[in-house]
Formats: structure tokens, sequence, C-alpha cells
């Protein structure tokens, strides 16, 4: 049986997380969840899957739940301190991290440090402090199981090949709502038709994050700390039917791809049930449906975030993570309506030359960068409005 | 080092086999050849790459060859029993086996009982005596590696998976010269219509078995045989781009899939550089010039050849031995001008109709069904006329 504590269980890959285990049936169990505030939600899925322990990061939240489930068997714990708790149960076998940003970083590293097998959904930990995640993972040969469709594809193409004889990643992009647009329409884009993504339905930050190709960016960092590949070794191809989840180019000009649905259910199941494969829950791909797979070089001159990732990736230190808390930042002030969505770039460019770098940081100097950045991302955003 | 017999070396699979050795360098060594009769071009190849033995199956041709290498090193062979020595040498670690057709059977089957990787190219090996062949390997562990495009493509999506995760296999198919021609239009198929292949270059029987997707046929059988997978689970799709080189579909709606530019030497490099890959003699596939993928269901009403196919697989027995020699004598009659190209299957047909099955039948049983059937077509192709 595989016990599965889930950090950030009520966003959108933490349900899909439970939809995966419900379905998986008995060997499969909830051991423990966390989130940040929504107690509605926290609590039908306290009802229905038991858990032993449950974290809310929200104080007033986690005390009102406490009250709620008084009388009941479930501990629960709040702030940074009881995600750590849910992180490193002794009972879970593997810790699926899905708490969005920054704030999933210190307890995956806690889950990494009591041995726990990671499914790694929450990017921004690789992006952030990649190099200090993976060594940590390397000395206690824990495994990190990407639930991204994209690296999920890399790792299955990538099973049991020597890494040496890798060539290149190729990393599809479906390209989002506006890779056909000129540069003058992408200065008109409004919060609604960037929320609009053409094939994946997920949370409104990542959706965003596809429309500026900045998401795709973000994945380049974590491939290249994932699989041990160098940055210029990591492709990018725009691919608008999304089918194609990512491929492997190997030194012999023969090429691996993984096809799928567009549902996470997928990637998340391979992960949750590695290095075996179970009934699937997703629907089947139906080739006759397909009417045409294409692939484009994507434009870095109308996406600058997507070049700004890559040359961030190559520099290293704390760059991503101010790279990461900047966008966070912009991003929200773009939902809110405060910034246009070409803004977006302009604010981080800003905040990456107002930086000073720090080479191989420790984790408290990247939780200061981070910091930083998102005051300056924010005070950088006042002083444009 | 890896020391190398081919059988076939003056066809177009031997010739790709000796380039990519070539390319591959010094760790690998030539030590057998094996032909029919092609003593120009024998000659040549034994003055670059210095095997020990060579066999001609044609005696006389042997007997003029042993003449032109007299006071050379290298020992001449001649008929099936030269043929045999060459797959036999205790010097080759892999026969590749690549003689068209039903010749390659004994030579190859010899050289699994003597422990040899086999690095399959010879399809028919299969078709005629899958049970046997496969039966003899796995008592002897011994690796039977596919040199088919489609059957590489599977093996390398396989590498390492469990078979019982796999829902099906997915052979692609270039769909041919004519699978859009109408069915009244294919009566009108000519000779050098039929050779004319869309994707791949290949041999002219092989050519014109992808015509009448009879070559799809026989590589259900194949990859029913090498992978152990019952044949309603394996699917044929026409993707007329040929960049999809085959796929498998697993358990839980995951599909990997290999690509590559259609070039033989990529499969051949791969079987013979396993488990390892090697640095690449073709070109790298070029995404930015593929302008759509597609996939379509076979008409099996059109091309009845692909649905007997089928059929012979599912029953076994000496059927697809039958199947095998009369296709390759109506190939023969069609080449030389004597029937029309739906001949073909109606010839087959008519052959299959008059076969009595032997169920489990031993290698003689399955060569006197060959025997057989060649006369048979003949005769039916004569009274055809």
């Amino acid at each position: 049986m595989k016990k599965i504590a889930i950090l950030g269980s009520t966003g959108s890959i933490g349900i899909n997380t439970l939809k995966v285990i419900e379905s998986l049936g008995d060997d499969y169990k909830v051991v423990g969840l966390a989130a940040r505030e929504n107690i509605g939600l926290i609590i039908k899925q306290i009802k229905k899957f038991h858990p032993l322990a449950v974290a809310l990061t929200d104080e007033k939240a986690a005390a009102k739940l406490k009250k709620q489930m008084a009388g009941t068997k479930v501990e629960i714990y709040s702030g940074l301190e009881g995600v750590k708790k849910v992180a490193t149960l002794p009972e879970a076998d593997i810790v699926v991290s899905a708490m969005v940003g920054a704030a999933g970083l210190i307890p995956t590293l806690e889950a990494i440090r009591h041995n726990k097998t990671i499914a790694l959904a929450n990017k921004e930990v690789l992006v952030m402090a990649g190099e200090i995640i993976i060594r940590e993972a390397k000395a206690r040969k824990v495994a990190i199981l990407p639930v991204d469709s994209e690296h999920s594809a890399i790792f299955q193409c990538l099973k049991n090949e020597n890494i040496d004889s890798v060539n290149k990643l190729i990393l599809t992009a479906s390209g989002g709502p506006f890779y056909k647009w000129s540069s003058r329409k992408l200065k008109t884009v409004t919060v609604s038709q960037a929320l609009n993504h053409p094939t994946w339905n997920m949370g409104r930050k990542i959706t965003v994050d596809s429309a500026t190709l900045l998401n795709k960016g973000f994945e380049i960092i974590e491939a290249h700390h994932l699989f041990g590949i160098e940055v210029k070794r990591i492709e990018v191809l725009i691919h608008p039917q999304s089918t194609v989840h990512s491929m492997v180019e190997f030194v012999d000009g023969s090429v691996l791809a993984q096809l799928g649905v567009t549902d996470m259910r997928l990637p998340i199941q391979y992960a949750l049930s590695y290095p075996e494969r179970q009934e699937r829950i997703v629907r089947r791909l139906s080739f006759a449906k397909i009417s045409g797979l294409n692939f484009f070089r994507p434009d870095f001159e109308k996406f600058p975030l997507l070049k700004i990732a890559c040359q961030t990736a190559g520099i290293g230190g704390t760059l991503p993570a101010v790279l990461n808390a900047a966008d966070e930042t912009a991003v929200e002030s773009f939902l809110a309506g405060e910034i246009k969505f070409m803004d977006i770039y302009k604010l981080i460019r800003r905040v990456l030359d107002r930086h000073k770098l720090i080479k191989n940081p420790s984790l408290e100097e990247i939780l200061d960068a981070d910091r930083w950045a998102r005051v300056i991302t924010k005070e950088e955003a006042c002083s444009q409005r």
C-alpha cells in the first residue's frame, strides 16, 4: 500500500490527485492533507479520505477547522510548521508537493530530509532552489517524480535510458491563447483573454504564465534540475494541439515522445503508481480525431519572458528565485487589473536588473531574494501607475 | 567489441548495415557475410571489411568467388550449409538476419541455437515460424532485436516497461502510394506505380507489399511474436508522413511514440548498439519542417490483404507460412507483368482456401507448407492467364 500526503489539497492539482487516489482503489491511502484556508473543501476531503493529519497555513482558518473537527481523530495543525508536520508524517511514503509558489519550498525540502518520495507539481520548488533540492534528494536517494505533464512525458521517455545518450529535451508548449497574435495586439490583452487557455484547464496564475510563455521558461529550469541537462540542450516547440506532451532526442537521431489527452490526472497517476502503471482514469487518445500535429519554433521577440527565463537559468544563483517572485507578484497585479499584460514583462525585467546576484546561495539567501523581489515588484508596479 | 555476421549483405538492409558499422568505428567488426550471388559487390565488401568467412547460396557463384579469393585468408562457403556456417561462426556475437523471404529462416534458427544475438530484419522468419523461433530464443535467453523501423520503435517504447502495462501496440503505416485511391482505380495499378513508395526507399518486393498493405499485415504477425501480444491488441494506423514509426498505448492512457527520419540505418544502428545508443549516422528530425502529422484508420475493404493477414495471424499454424509463400510468388508474378495488382489478393485468397491447416507444426511441416504454397500459387497464376 502507498500512503500519500498532499500539500495543496484544495488546489487544482490537489483535487485531481484525490480523484486519482479514489480511482486507484485500496492500494493507495491518503494520510495527510495541507492547504491554505479553504475550510469548506478541506472538511469534505477529511470526511471522504480520513487523513491522520491536516494543516492549514492560515492560522485563523486552522483554529476554526480545529473547533469543527473536535472529537474526531484527525490532528489539525497550523502555519508553515503545520505543513511541515504533514510533509514529514511518519506514515507517509509519498508527498505530493502542489502548494502554489514559494509556499511549497520548505515543506518539500523537509519531506526530502525525511526520505519521502516526492511527486512534484510545484515547479517553483526547483525554480527557486533546484540545486539545493536535487543535492539533498541525491544524498538521500529520494526520488523526485514529476507531475507536470511535460516533465512526466520526458521522465517516461527517459525510462532506463542512459542520460549520456540524450542529445536534447524538447518541451512542447501549446503556445497559449496568443501565440499567433501580433506584438501590437498583445498590448491589448485583457484578463479574461489571458485566462482562456486553448487546451489545458488549470489554475489562474499558471494560465497567465502560459499566455506569457514564462511557464515554459520555468519548465526549462525545472527540467534542467530534474534531469541534470544543460539549459542549452533544452528546446521549446510550440505544439498547438497539446497532444505530444514532450519529447527526448537521443544522440542516434531517434526521438521518443509521450502523447495523451490533456488531463492532469494522467501525469498525477503515473507519479503515484510509478514504476508501475495502473488502469486509466483518463480518456484514451483518439488518433482518428487528430487532425494534424504541428510544431513551430517560439517567437522570442514577441514572448520576451521565455528568453529571460533561459538567460536566468543559465546564470542561476538567486536569479531564478527573483524571476519567480517577481512573476507571482506581477501576475497578481495583472489579475487585479492594476497593470497591463505586457507590463508583466517590463516589471520583471526591471526587478531582475535591480537584483544583486548571489551565487551558490543558501536556502535563507534564496528566501531573502524571494521576499526582496516581491517588495520591489510591488514598488515598481506602483511607480508605473 | 561487437562481432557481427550479416546474412544478406548485398541487399538493401545488408548494405545499410555495413554503412552503419563503418560509421560506428572500431568497436564493431564484421566477421561474416552471406548473400545469394552478387559476386561483384561481395568482393568489394570482403576487401573493405575483411570478414573471416563468406557464403553464397548460389553454388556456381560460390565456386567463382572461391577462385577469385584464392590465396587470401577468407573462408568461402556455399549453399544453405554455407550460410549456416556464417550464421554460427564461433567469432560472431550478433547475427543480422536480412536474407529476403524464407531463405533466412533456417540459418537464423541455427544462429539462435548457437546463442547469437539476432538483429532481425527478415520478418518472414517470424511470420513463418514465430512460435518455434521465440520458443528456442527464450529457452536460450537469446535476444531478438528488431531492425524493422516499426518494431524498433515499439521496442524502444517498451524499454523496461512491464508488458502487462500495455493496452495495445499501434503500428503506423505510410499507407503506400495508393491509400487514397478508389477500389476501381486500384485495378489499374502498374508495376512502376507500385514501386514508387512515397516515404521509404526499400527493396522491390517489400515496396509492393507496402502498396497492398500486406507488409503491415506481416508486421502485425511479427509484433505478435516479438512482443508476446495478442493480435487483437495490435492496431494499424495510416500515417502518411512516416515520422512516427510506431507507438505503444499503456493501460493508464499514456502513449509512447518513437519518431525519426525515414532511414533504415537508424533502427539498424539501434539494434547493433543496444542497449547503448551511439552517435547518429542519420539526419536529425527537423520539427520545423513537419507540416502536420495525421493518422487514419486503414480501409480493410480496399486493402483486403491486411484483413487476411489479421485472420491468418489469429489462426496460426502453417497458415502464416502459406500466406508468406503465396505472397512472394504472387508479387514475383506481378513484377514480371504476368498478373495485375489486385490479382495478388485473389491468388493468395485461393491458395489459402486450398490449404489444409496444420496446427502446432514442426519446422519441416512449415517448410513443406511453404513449398506447397509456391507451387499452388504458380498453378493458380497460370490458370488465371
